[in-house]
């Protein structure tokens, strides 16, 4: 397979059913087959979107029992038949689980090589391990949003890992977004990121406060990661002919929203799920677009770290994590934390 | 003006506050401008968009008071300056209100020469009064569904005036559409009228056999008008990638779906409104519209009438048509009733 020698079996984060409850377990080290390669993963990170998967609310389901974790990093030690994955062995790479079988959260994963992007030299392997998912969607949200004409947009989970990155995303790009956050000292942290645009949710005034904000600045489109009844307020507060583009549901709740908007003020809603925007851009996209975020990865795209578990812990971790989503990533590390 | 004796004043329904409380009152015989005529009703109805616009709803708000009625028919008795108004006098007309100014509740209106219809002979004016609200809004729901090509609809408020309509359009375009009524008897009333696709929302298994219903035919778009909750069911029925355009609010709640409908679904919540629709088509487009769709008014697009009543009558008439809105329509006879 490689010049690597490989444990026969490993530690992972196993899901037995798909009710969030995660066990440690011992479990074969997986081989590589034609175009995959087996990842020593470094680091994984817990997303939102890994909340979904573990309660079988994400858009893919997998047979279990099965190792959940959509991204992470770690080294390339063996690989598969194919050219494009043993060119790949013994390289730093940011990884993605693949569509089927198990993710990241775990000492080894197998991946298609094509989901591997090799990294540049200069970043970490923490930096890689939330190199895609966060990075990927802050960046394709803006990009769908000026393609279309938007000049301005609404984000409604402002104070997250992806919150931030849209905040300097924004300011790099001069495309002003107006960012909502639940509390007062949220908003705080924001304008100290440089962020112009921000309103409090909980304050007695933010509908009116945000329909001013849409009107001055035209934004006609919203981001939305909260759902439930903030996508009718924000939908409310926009523009006749405005887009609300639903792309979490971090209230849990189901989307609302007066029928008027629709029938008379001709808003819309609709969705974003990063896998259906990658799938169609094409290979070469994806692998263009990999390279060129690289680059901002230590800048705009930088993610804080709230803990780094190892596997045992994370359990316990991510539960931490589910409550207080905002204070920074949960980063598990399956095997020795690097000096990186 | 013209030949015709106009009376200085007139009986009208007149609307002080947007609290739906109607009164018959007595007020001056407004007089044409510039391209307007003078129409003297012979009978208006009582559309779901009334019944908004009386509670300030509607897209639409007027300075108040105003009479309100959206369509109406009768005969043009009067003009002013310009040819197109001119050439209208003494023809029997279809006639929507102006977009500001009263409406159709009354014994006369003044319309734009331009919002008037001449009917053809063998149609009476009853059923002009019902030409254009509810079949142009069944006809352009299929014409925007066909355009977009989708295969089969589903249509949720399938009892009423224009659920009928659409039973009898589906049938003519050979355009598959799943037509959802509330009662086990509405439903057998529309298999009279040939619709295969009839499903009761009150019966247990609903959800599962709109699902499969969705699937057979390959329904991957809604025509909404109930709103609420009906928009979310709807929308899980189908197949991803499905649109639910909503164009009414019968239930009165706001629109509620599940989130991960929009995210990891592709599925999408829009908006119709008549209004945008026709401004959107130009003059010549609705023209021919009205032509076209005239041909077939007393056949496909038919409308049976519950109740003919006095402008004295017609608040009690309307409250009745409000708690039951799938017996027919109400219509109000401002002047004599006619013969035909």
């Amino acid at each position: 397979m490689g010049h690597h020698m490989t444990r026969d079996t490993m530690r992972a984060l196993e899901l037995a059913a798909y009710d969030g409850r995660l066990r440690a377990v011992e479990k074969p080290v997986p081989r590589p087959g034609p175009g995959q390669v087996l990842v020593r993963i470094a680091a994984a990170p817990v997303n939102p979107s890994d909340l979904k998967f573990i309660v079988g609310a994400y858009g893919l389901r997998k047979p279990l029992p099965v190792v959940p974790g959509i991204e992470g990093s770690g080294t390339v030690v063996a690989a598969g038949p194919g050219l494009m994955a043993r060119l790949q062995v013994g390289k730093r790479v940011a990884c993605l689980a693949p569509e089927s079988g198990d993710g990241t959260w775990a000492e080894y994963m197998v991946a298609d090589a094509r989901r591997c992007i090799p990294l540049r030299k200069e970043l970490t392997l923490e930096q890689g391990a939330m190199m895609v998912v966060n990075p990927w969607t802050a960046w394709a949200l803006v990009d769908v949003a000026r393609r279309r004409g938007h000049r301005a947009a609404v984000h409604t989970a402002a104070a997250g890992a992806l919150g931030r990155m849209l905040v300097r995303l924004g300011l790099r790009l001069g495309f002003p977004i107006i960012h909502i956050v639940r509390r007062a000292e949220q908003a705080e942290a924001l304008r100290g990121l440089g962020a112009r645009a921000v309103l409090v949710s909980s304050d007695g005034d933010f509908d009116a406060r945000l329909a001013e904000a849409c009107r001055t600045l035209g934004a006609t489109v919203a981001f939305d990661a909260v759902a439930g009844e903030m996508t009718g307020r924000v939908l409310a507060a926009m523009p006749p002919g405005s887009t609300a583009i639903v792309y979490g549901s971090l209230s849990e709740g189901p989307v609302t929203a007066n029928a008027s908007q629709f029938i008379y003020e001709d808003k819309r809603i609709e969705g974003f799920w990063l896998s259906r925007w990658a799938a169609g851009r094409g290979l070469v996209g994806r692998a263009r677009l990999a390279m060129g975020l690289q680059k901002h990865l230590a800048t705009d795209f930088a993610t804080e770290v709230r803990a780094r578990v190892p596997l045992e812990q994370a359990a316990e971790a991510i539960e931490d994590y589910r409550r207080h989503m905002t204070g920074g990533k949960v980063l598990i590390i399956p095997g020795e934390l690097e000096g990186s």
